[in-house]
């Protein structure tokens, strides 16, 4: 899996991928939609090739496997036709049905739908808090407010749950599609003026939840450092996202 | 199941419904999105009470079994703590899986992936369509070019599939997810200076589709008329929705 570590660009050439029914996962190191898919696979320990586009100046063969250039993607080179799949919500069933260990959404039709729901509450969560955590300078004065109380579900739900995890005592589906955003939420301490952290008693569940999945090893596998995020959002927010620095002294 | 047959508004008592473990289905009567759910009840045959809530001045009780307030929702009354779902997709899925007969998702899970992704693609349809179909006088000039251009993703797709539906010989989840909009189009032909109707050549397989569609039991048990369905967006373009209007004659 000696694939090119870094992220293609427009007026790359197309890469030669191997034909060899290994998945192939096409990403952006620094996107959280992309994340939640790469946590399914290291949950799953699924082989994969990974393969790094550029966003911005995006290269033109990538719109051959994602129509509209969306990442994740996920190509399925061992099924006929070889189709690829997109959107990380309708990849990680696909996936958990098809590597069924450990098994991360319910198996209960209701419980299913209940927790699928609740990920689609997390949205409010990201529109609120997106333009604070990419340092815009636009962003409404409010934002933070309403961030805290679209965040408000999510500890009510824990507390009604009574459980460590959202998934029950091992972590679960919820778990891995909200994590990624934690993961990012410190880069506020680093970039906003007010150095924002999460209130430790409007939050009390929610934060022992965080110190719990960031031992969890997906987690610690798909892992970027507060620092390179903060870094990249900086570099994004000046126009010029730096997105090869997630490779840094890695490459 | 004689409930009121009115748009619930603001201001308006929490309406008393019976305890009888049967379906509470909550909509406005103009709502694609909510006559998904309302094609998946018909199509199942499932037995519901439908309470009509008015979208702009909403009764305060809603929340209580739409958090966010959205159209469509569903209480499952025969559950436990009776909860409320949401999301046109998830409630169609969960109502497939609990009422099997007919089988409108395919069971396999790379197939039911690829529908999914195929329902997502509809979005693009949509909002480029929406200025057009609410005769909004500041819709892009070129909004009828994206709709068709997100629109021949469809034609294509069917004439790969090679099947009279999407779902194959019989109607499916992807026939009925995007139907409620091609009933609606044909406001375009009354509401448009240029009198605008799909080009019969573009969109032939499209078309045939959509005649046969026409046939289907629950679309016509969910049907509206096109001219109440043109009377309503005008109504709603100069800001006065008229909600109720989809029981003209009927109360």
């Amino acid at each position: 899996m000696a694939l090119p570590q870094k992220h293609f660009k427009r007026g790359s050439t197309k890469p030669d991928l191997p034909e060899d029914g290994v998945l192939r996962y096409f990403s952006m190191a620094f996107c959280p939609f992309s994340q939640r898919v790469h946590l399914l696979l290291a949950a799953k320990n699924i082989p994969h090739h990974k393969i790094y586009v550029d966003l911005i100046e995006k290269p033109e063969w990538y719109k051959d496997y994602s129509p509209l250039g969306k990442v994740p993607a996920l190509q399925l080179t061992a099924v006929e036709d070889q189709p690829t799949l997109v959107e990380s919500l309708i990849i990680a069933e696909y996936l958990d049905q098809q590597y069924p260990q450990p098994r991360l959404f319910p198996t209960d039709p209701l419980q299913k739908a209940l927790d699928k729901i609740l990920i689609e509450r997390f949205a409010p969560v990201v529109s609120a808090v997106y333009p604070v955590l990419t340092c815009n300078a636009n962003a409404p004065p409010d934002a933070l407010q309403k961030f805290e109380k679209a965040l408000d579900v999510f500890e009510t739900e824990l507390i009604k749950r009574g459980t460590p995890f959202f998934a029950g005592q091992t972590i679960g589906i919820v778990d891995y599609m909200i994590w990624p955003w934690f993961e990012r939420f410190p880069i506020m301490k680093l970039n906003t003026k007010q150095k924002y952290e999460l209130d430790v008693k409007r939050f009390e569940k929610l934060l022992k939840w965080r110190d719990l999945v960031a031992q969890d090893g997906a987690v610690q596998k798909t892992a970027l450092d507060v620092q390179l995020h903060a870094e990249f959002q900086k570099s994004k927010t000046v126009g010029n996202p730096q997105y090869d620095i997630a490779f840094k002294g890695k490459l």
